[in-house]
């Protein structure tokens, strides 16, 4: 099968596009660098280096024998993407080439009209390639749960059946998202609905829960092949930034009162969630969702778990609860179906304590590299516009 | 009152700025000419010929003493549109300022990204202006019907009380629109919610109907100070359009079956509501949504109206199904809530006899102004990009 991999050089991207080749598939990664920019915009790096994405392929290449083709492209060159689409014929495209940091969005007018562009206009591009070019493949676009918020009602996955007036219909299942970010997933998936509904596309949205863990395969993080991992405030998911916090001593920050709930997998899961959506397509016109999580955790019992790993390992953590940079609920319903996946054969991974002491061990290894000043959030939901862009110096 | 009004160059804009100027407010246009572009690249003009918006306001003021000021700003401009909210300081912002056309957004690649930038980032950089300079001010949004689609439940306004699995909350209606233009508002009104919701702004999200008729005092239709009146295939509404066809004694075309059933309503309550909801804004943090129209009806029944008048002023009139090139239901539930406007104090002009015999007189005095080529429909919505993109020659 030839897989295209948008956004292959990223902390998910990567690991899908070795997991695609490892199996036997013929994988093509086209990336920007755009993170790799952002990184220097907020003066973070990765937890551990990261070698080039040319270099990776390569070494790929001289372990496995199996090639990945890199191309570097910018959605917004549509000129390009129509290209690589007609020139690699995809079966598959996994598409995760978008900004994806709330707080990112948050920042400023720039960074808010640069995410909603950057990710809108690129899907747009995606999907107008594809009509031209490989109008059956399948696309399995990367959204998040975040596009829900967090209803008083259950989450079902992307559609909701339901009687009005004595009348019933099935609609897209309301949403109502937390930042600019979140936002633009709700408008790209608006989008490839009705490129699906008009165009006869095929298409997954997988609304993804929050990411956690190192590799697929473990061992990766140790290797030259290794993906990013990130802790700051910008970039960083809860679970990945408190296992930093408590490897170099610091609190662990809870935002608010902690009683945020959210869906968490390990991204082996994810690996294996992108895997299974790409291996039972969506039909022509069909418009299909997955919400992509394996557990519900508060962010209260998550730092919980990151205690006790750390107690486990001998080292002492506090938990500190700091003013919300977002707008959030702090205390509230929520209950997301999340079974579309299992039901094709998804076999999680959970968050037990095993698999925190492996993550927390390695993140121990690596603690000599932790930046403690990139952590702290600086960026604050409740003004809008630059006055809410203050520099780590201000910060 | 200080009142802004993007888009004020255009066919609702311009009589929304007289009518706030006749009553005294303190008005500001802002506007970039983007429609008259279109306008060329579509081979297209009004029906009668438009006089250049500078000209037009200082016509206004020779006549009524009343002083408009022009600004012309792109929003995509957001340092000029800061500085114009910034010396403005307005009270209510009228915001029309975007592609209105879904012909026009289904076209080419070229044309839905143009209609999404512009009008997402036009209206991000509205909300980031306001938040800076002006957050207590009114936004005043003119999105669409057309957001909702046909869902098989009542549609209310904006927002919907549902139970699911016994649990109960008010979400956003859920929207399935028909086109790359209708997702950019859908798109905005997500974002302005989001704005209302964590910046304490205040808006009101007109979803409008279909526009028919001349101006708000149809003697203007005569003079200088007209609007833009256009019946071709791209921006001509579709009872505009039914009565140019029925003046030039062509038939009148029917996309499809005729079933479709649409909110419509006059020119004048545009101007109406609009005032109305500038007089009774909206509290800060809220996001209200008022469905603008006054009357449902099938495209067939709207033909049949046009075609009584134009056999009450002696011309005969034939009514032509063609194939549908948008892809809609042709046959479907409609029933759309429109009460928050009349509680406010709308008083509707209803489409009767009279209103259509002025209308049809009005229309057939301009008759030798019309060209029969840019009537029927080009842009087809089955196949997307640029294969769509059938040009006049080739039509």
């Amino acid at each position: 099968m030839r897989v295209l991999i948008l956004g292959g050089d990223g902390y998910l991207g990567w690991p899908t596009a070795l997991h695609f080749s490892a199996r036997g598939d013929d994988v093509t990664i086209v990336d920007n660098f755009a993170k790799r920019q952002w990184e220097f915009e907020e003066g973070i790096e990765p937890l551990l280096p990261i070698v080039p994405l040319h270099r990776r392929a390569r070494l790929w290449k001289e372990r496995t024998g199996h090639d990945i083709t890199v191309q570097v492209c910018d959605l917004l060159n549509h000129r390009l993407l129509y290209k690589i689409m007609s020139d690699v014929e995809p079966h598959a495209i996994v598409h995760y080439a978008e900004q994806p940091s709330a707080p990112y969005s948050m920042q400023s007018r720039n960074s808010a009209v640069y995410t909603q562009q950057n990710n809108i206009i690129g899907t747009l591009n995606v999907l107008f390639a594809m009509e031209s070019h490989c109008p059956d493949a399948h696309l399995v676009k990367l959204g998040t749960m975040g596009e829900y918020g967090t209803p008083n009602i259950d989450i079902e996955e992307g559609w909701l059946t339901l009687t009005h007036n004595g009348r019933t219909d099935t609609v897209m299942f309301p949403k109502r998202p937390g930042s600019i970010y979140h936002l633009s997933k709700v408008h790209d998936s608006g989008n490839i609905e009705f490129a699906c509904r008009t165009w006869k596309m095929r298409a997954t949205d997988l609304n993804q829960g929050i990411v956690y863990g190192l590799e697929s395969d473990q061992a990766l993080f140790d290797s030259e092949l290794r993906t990013s991992f990130h802790y700051d405030d910008v970039f960083g998911t809860v679970l990945n930034r408190f296992l930093v916090q408590a490897a170099i001593g610091e609190p662990l920050t809870v935002y608010g009162k902690g009683g945020q709930t959210r869906g968490f997998l390990n991204i082996r899961d994810t690996i294996q969630c992108v895997a299974l959506a790409v291996d039972n397509p969506a039909t022509a016109g069909e418009f299909r969702v997955f919400n992509q999580f394996t557990e519900q955790f508060s962010i209260n019992s998550l730092a919980e778990k990151v205690r006790a790993a750390a107690t486990r390992a001998g080292v002492s953590v506090k938990i500190n609860h700091l003013a919300n940079p977002r707008l959030e609920a702090e205390d509230h319903y929520y209950n997301a179906k999340h079974t579309k996946l299992i039901d094709l054969g998804l076999k999680s991974h959970p968050l037990d304590d095993a698999t925190l002491d492996l993550m927390f061990a390695a993140v121990m290894k690596a603690k000599n590299r932790v930046d403690p000043s990139v952590i702290m959030p600086r960026i604050k939901w409740h003004s809008g516009g630059d006055r809410a862009a203050a520099g780590r110096g201000a910060g």
